[in-house]
């Protein structure tokens, strides 16, 4: 780990995610922005709706990486648990925010729906923690220690996530090229492991494809130095030259 | 845990999932066959194709479910070390396997293409490994202990995954029903945690749906009990009703 290397886990939290019954959109969209910032998501797990299983996840995610992000598990229904355990986590009430209050009570006032006891549970949140935003439907998320609690909606995750995006210390931004290669691994597994020898401040990744008959490969090099990056996708380039004049 | 449930972890490796470059497509797939199952997948992590991450990934996974499954990294390429970690894991030699090395020279000759060193890396696997078929593209997946090595081309993990799934152990099939609820998580929390209440046998989920302007709810009963699920759903429907009628 370098010393300008700025890490992340997430945790993505839901029995719907388990079960198939969802097919979870917000990694994918995490990752992105992660990697667009600088910050590299290192791990990401999925748990139920468990309070061991998120209190464990999350206690080891928070001593390991820069940043924590979770998805889901802060709605107003009895399944919805997140808060509690995050708030068991750092070992903090978890209570009825007055912020929180006052914003959903204002909010629901004003589109003549009753407050109910299951809207206040959105107020819900570890003593001590800081609001995100949500400019989709009103109910926060909030920030405790390097963790960003976030709804698991994938419109209003996207929005949380564009709040706290800017907040964040980025490292330096990785950079990434990429050579689309007409041959399979196994054509070029031998020599494209000798040029990640020779470039080891560039991070050569293969990733095949199949369309159904025949596989081809997407070689991407990811580094945080533009040139190296440009020299090494030089040497794959020839190394793709030669195997086509064989 | 009852005496009857089986469970399962996921440990999805690599890179490009983290940097966003590949959405999983892999999570989602074999959720939804376990489900159908009766297999209970409770953990799912993605990590790095990092030696260190994947062996302590796969070790904490091994150790607490009945099965592990994982996908990526067992391609021809310098980055695909899956099955060097699964062998550490293990504490046991990664060896070209004679069985997987005939298959694989006989694929490559009868189609005219070299059996390079690159190609031979997918012959190894760790000592005592089984086979799992590959009918895509020849190259084995592997089971040790209770860990099942999977590809990450989805179309080649599905397959291993349709090889596998007839020989698991399945725990008695997890039923669900679910209501379409025309009304947003606040108006239903209360009363829909009531009724969770009084079905303790059920497991009763939220999801909420949001069309840019309005939430409604999908409600989603489950248990191994069918006759459980439907009092449930009478009591849920009941609840729906009583809401349209204020």
């Amino acid at each position: 780990m370098t010393e300008q290397q700025v890490t992340a886990g997430m945790l993505a939290i839901g029995d719907e995610l388990l079960s198939g019954r969802t097919k979870d959109r917000n990694i994918g969209f995490l990752a992105e922005m992660l990697t667009a910032a600088g910050i590299d998501l290192l791990e990401v797990r999925i748990v139920a709706d468990d309070e061991t299983a998120i209190v464990e996840a999350l206690n080891a995610l928070r001593a390991r990486y820069t940043y924590v992000f979770t998805s889901g598990g802060i709605g107003p229904t009895h399944d919805d648990i997140t808060a509690d355990a995050v708030a068991t986590a750092f070992g903090v009430a978890c209570e009825h925010d007055a912020k929180a209050m006052k914003l959903l009570g204002d909010h629901y006032a004003g589109r003549d729906m009753e407050f109910t006891e299951a809207r206040k549970r959105m107020a819900r949140m570890p003593v001590g923690a800081v609001h995100i935003d949500n400019p989709v439907s009103k109910a926060p998320g909030f920030i405790i220690g390097n963790v960003h609690v976030m709804a698991g909606v994938p419109s209003v995750f996207q929005a949380m996530v564009n709040q706290v995006i800017g907040t964040l210390k980025t490292g330096a931004r990785l950079h990434s090229d990429s050579v689309v290669c007409p041959h399979g691994e196994g054509d070029i597994g031998g020599p494209l492991g000798e040029i990640q020898k020779n470039h080891r401040d560039v991070v050569i990744g293969s990733y095949p494809r199949f369309d159904g008959r025949k596989f081809s490969t997407e070689i991407v090099m990811r580094s945080r130095d533009e040139g190296a990056i440009a020299a090494a996708k030089s040497d794959v380039e020839a190394m793709i030259a030669a195997i086509a004049a064989r």
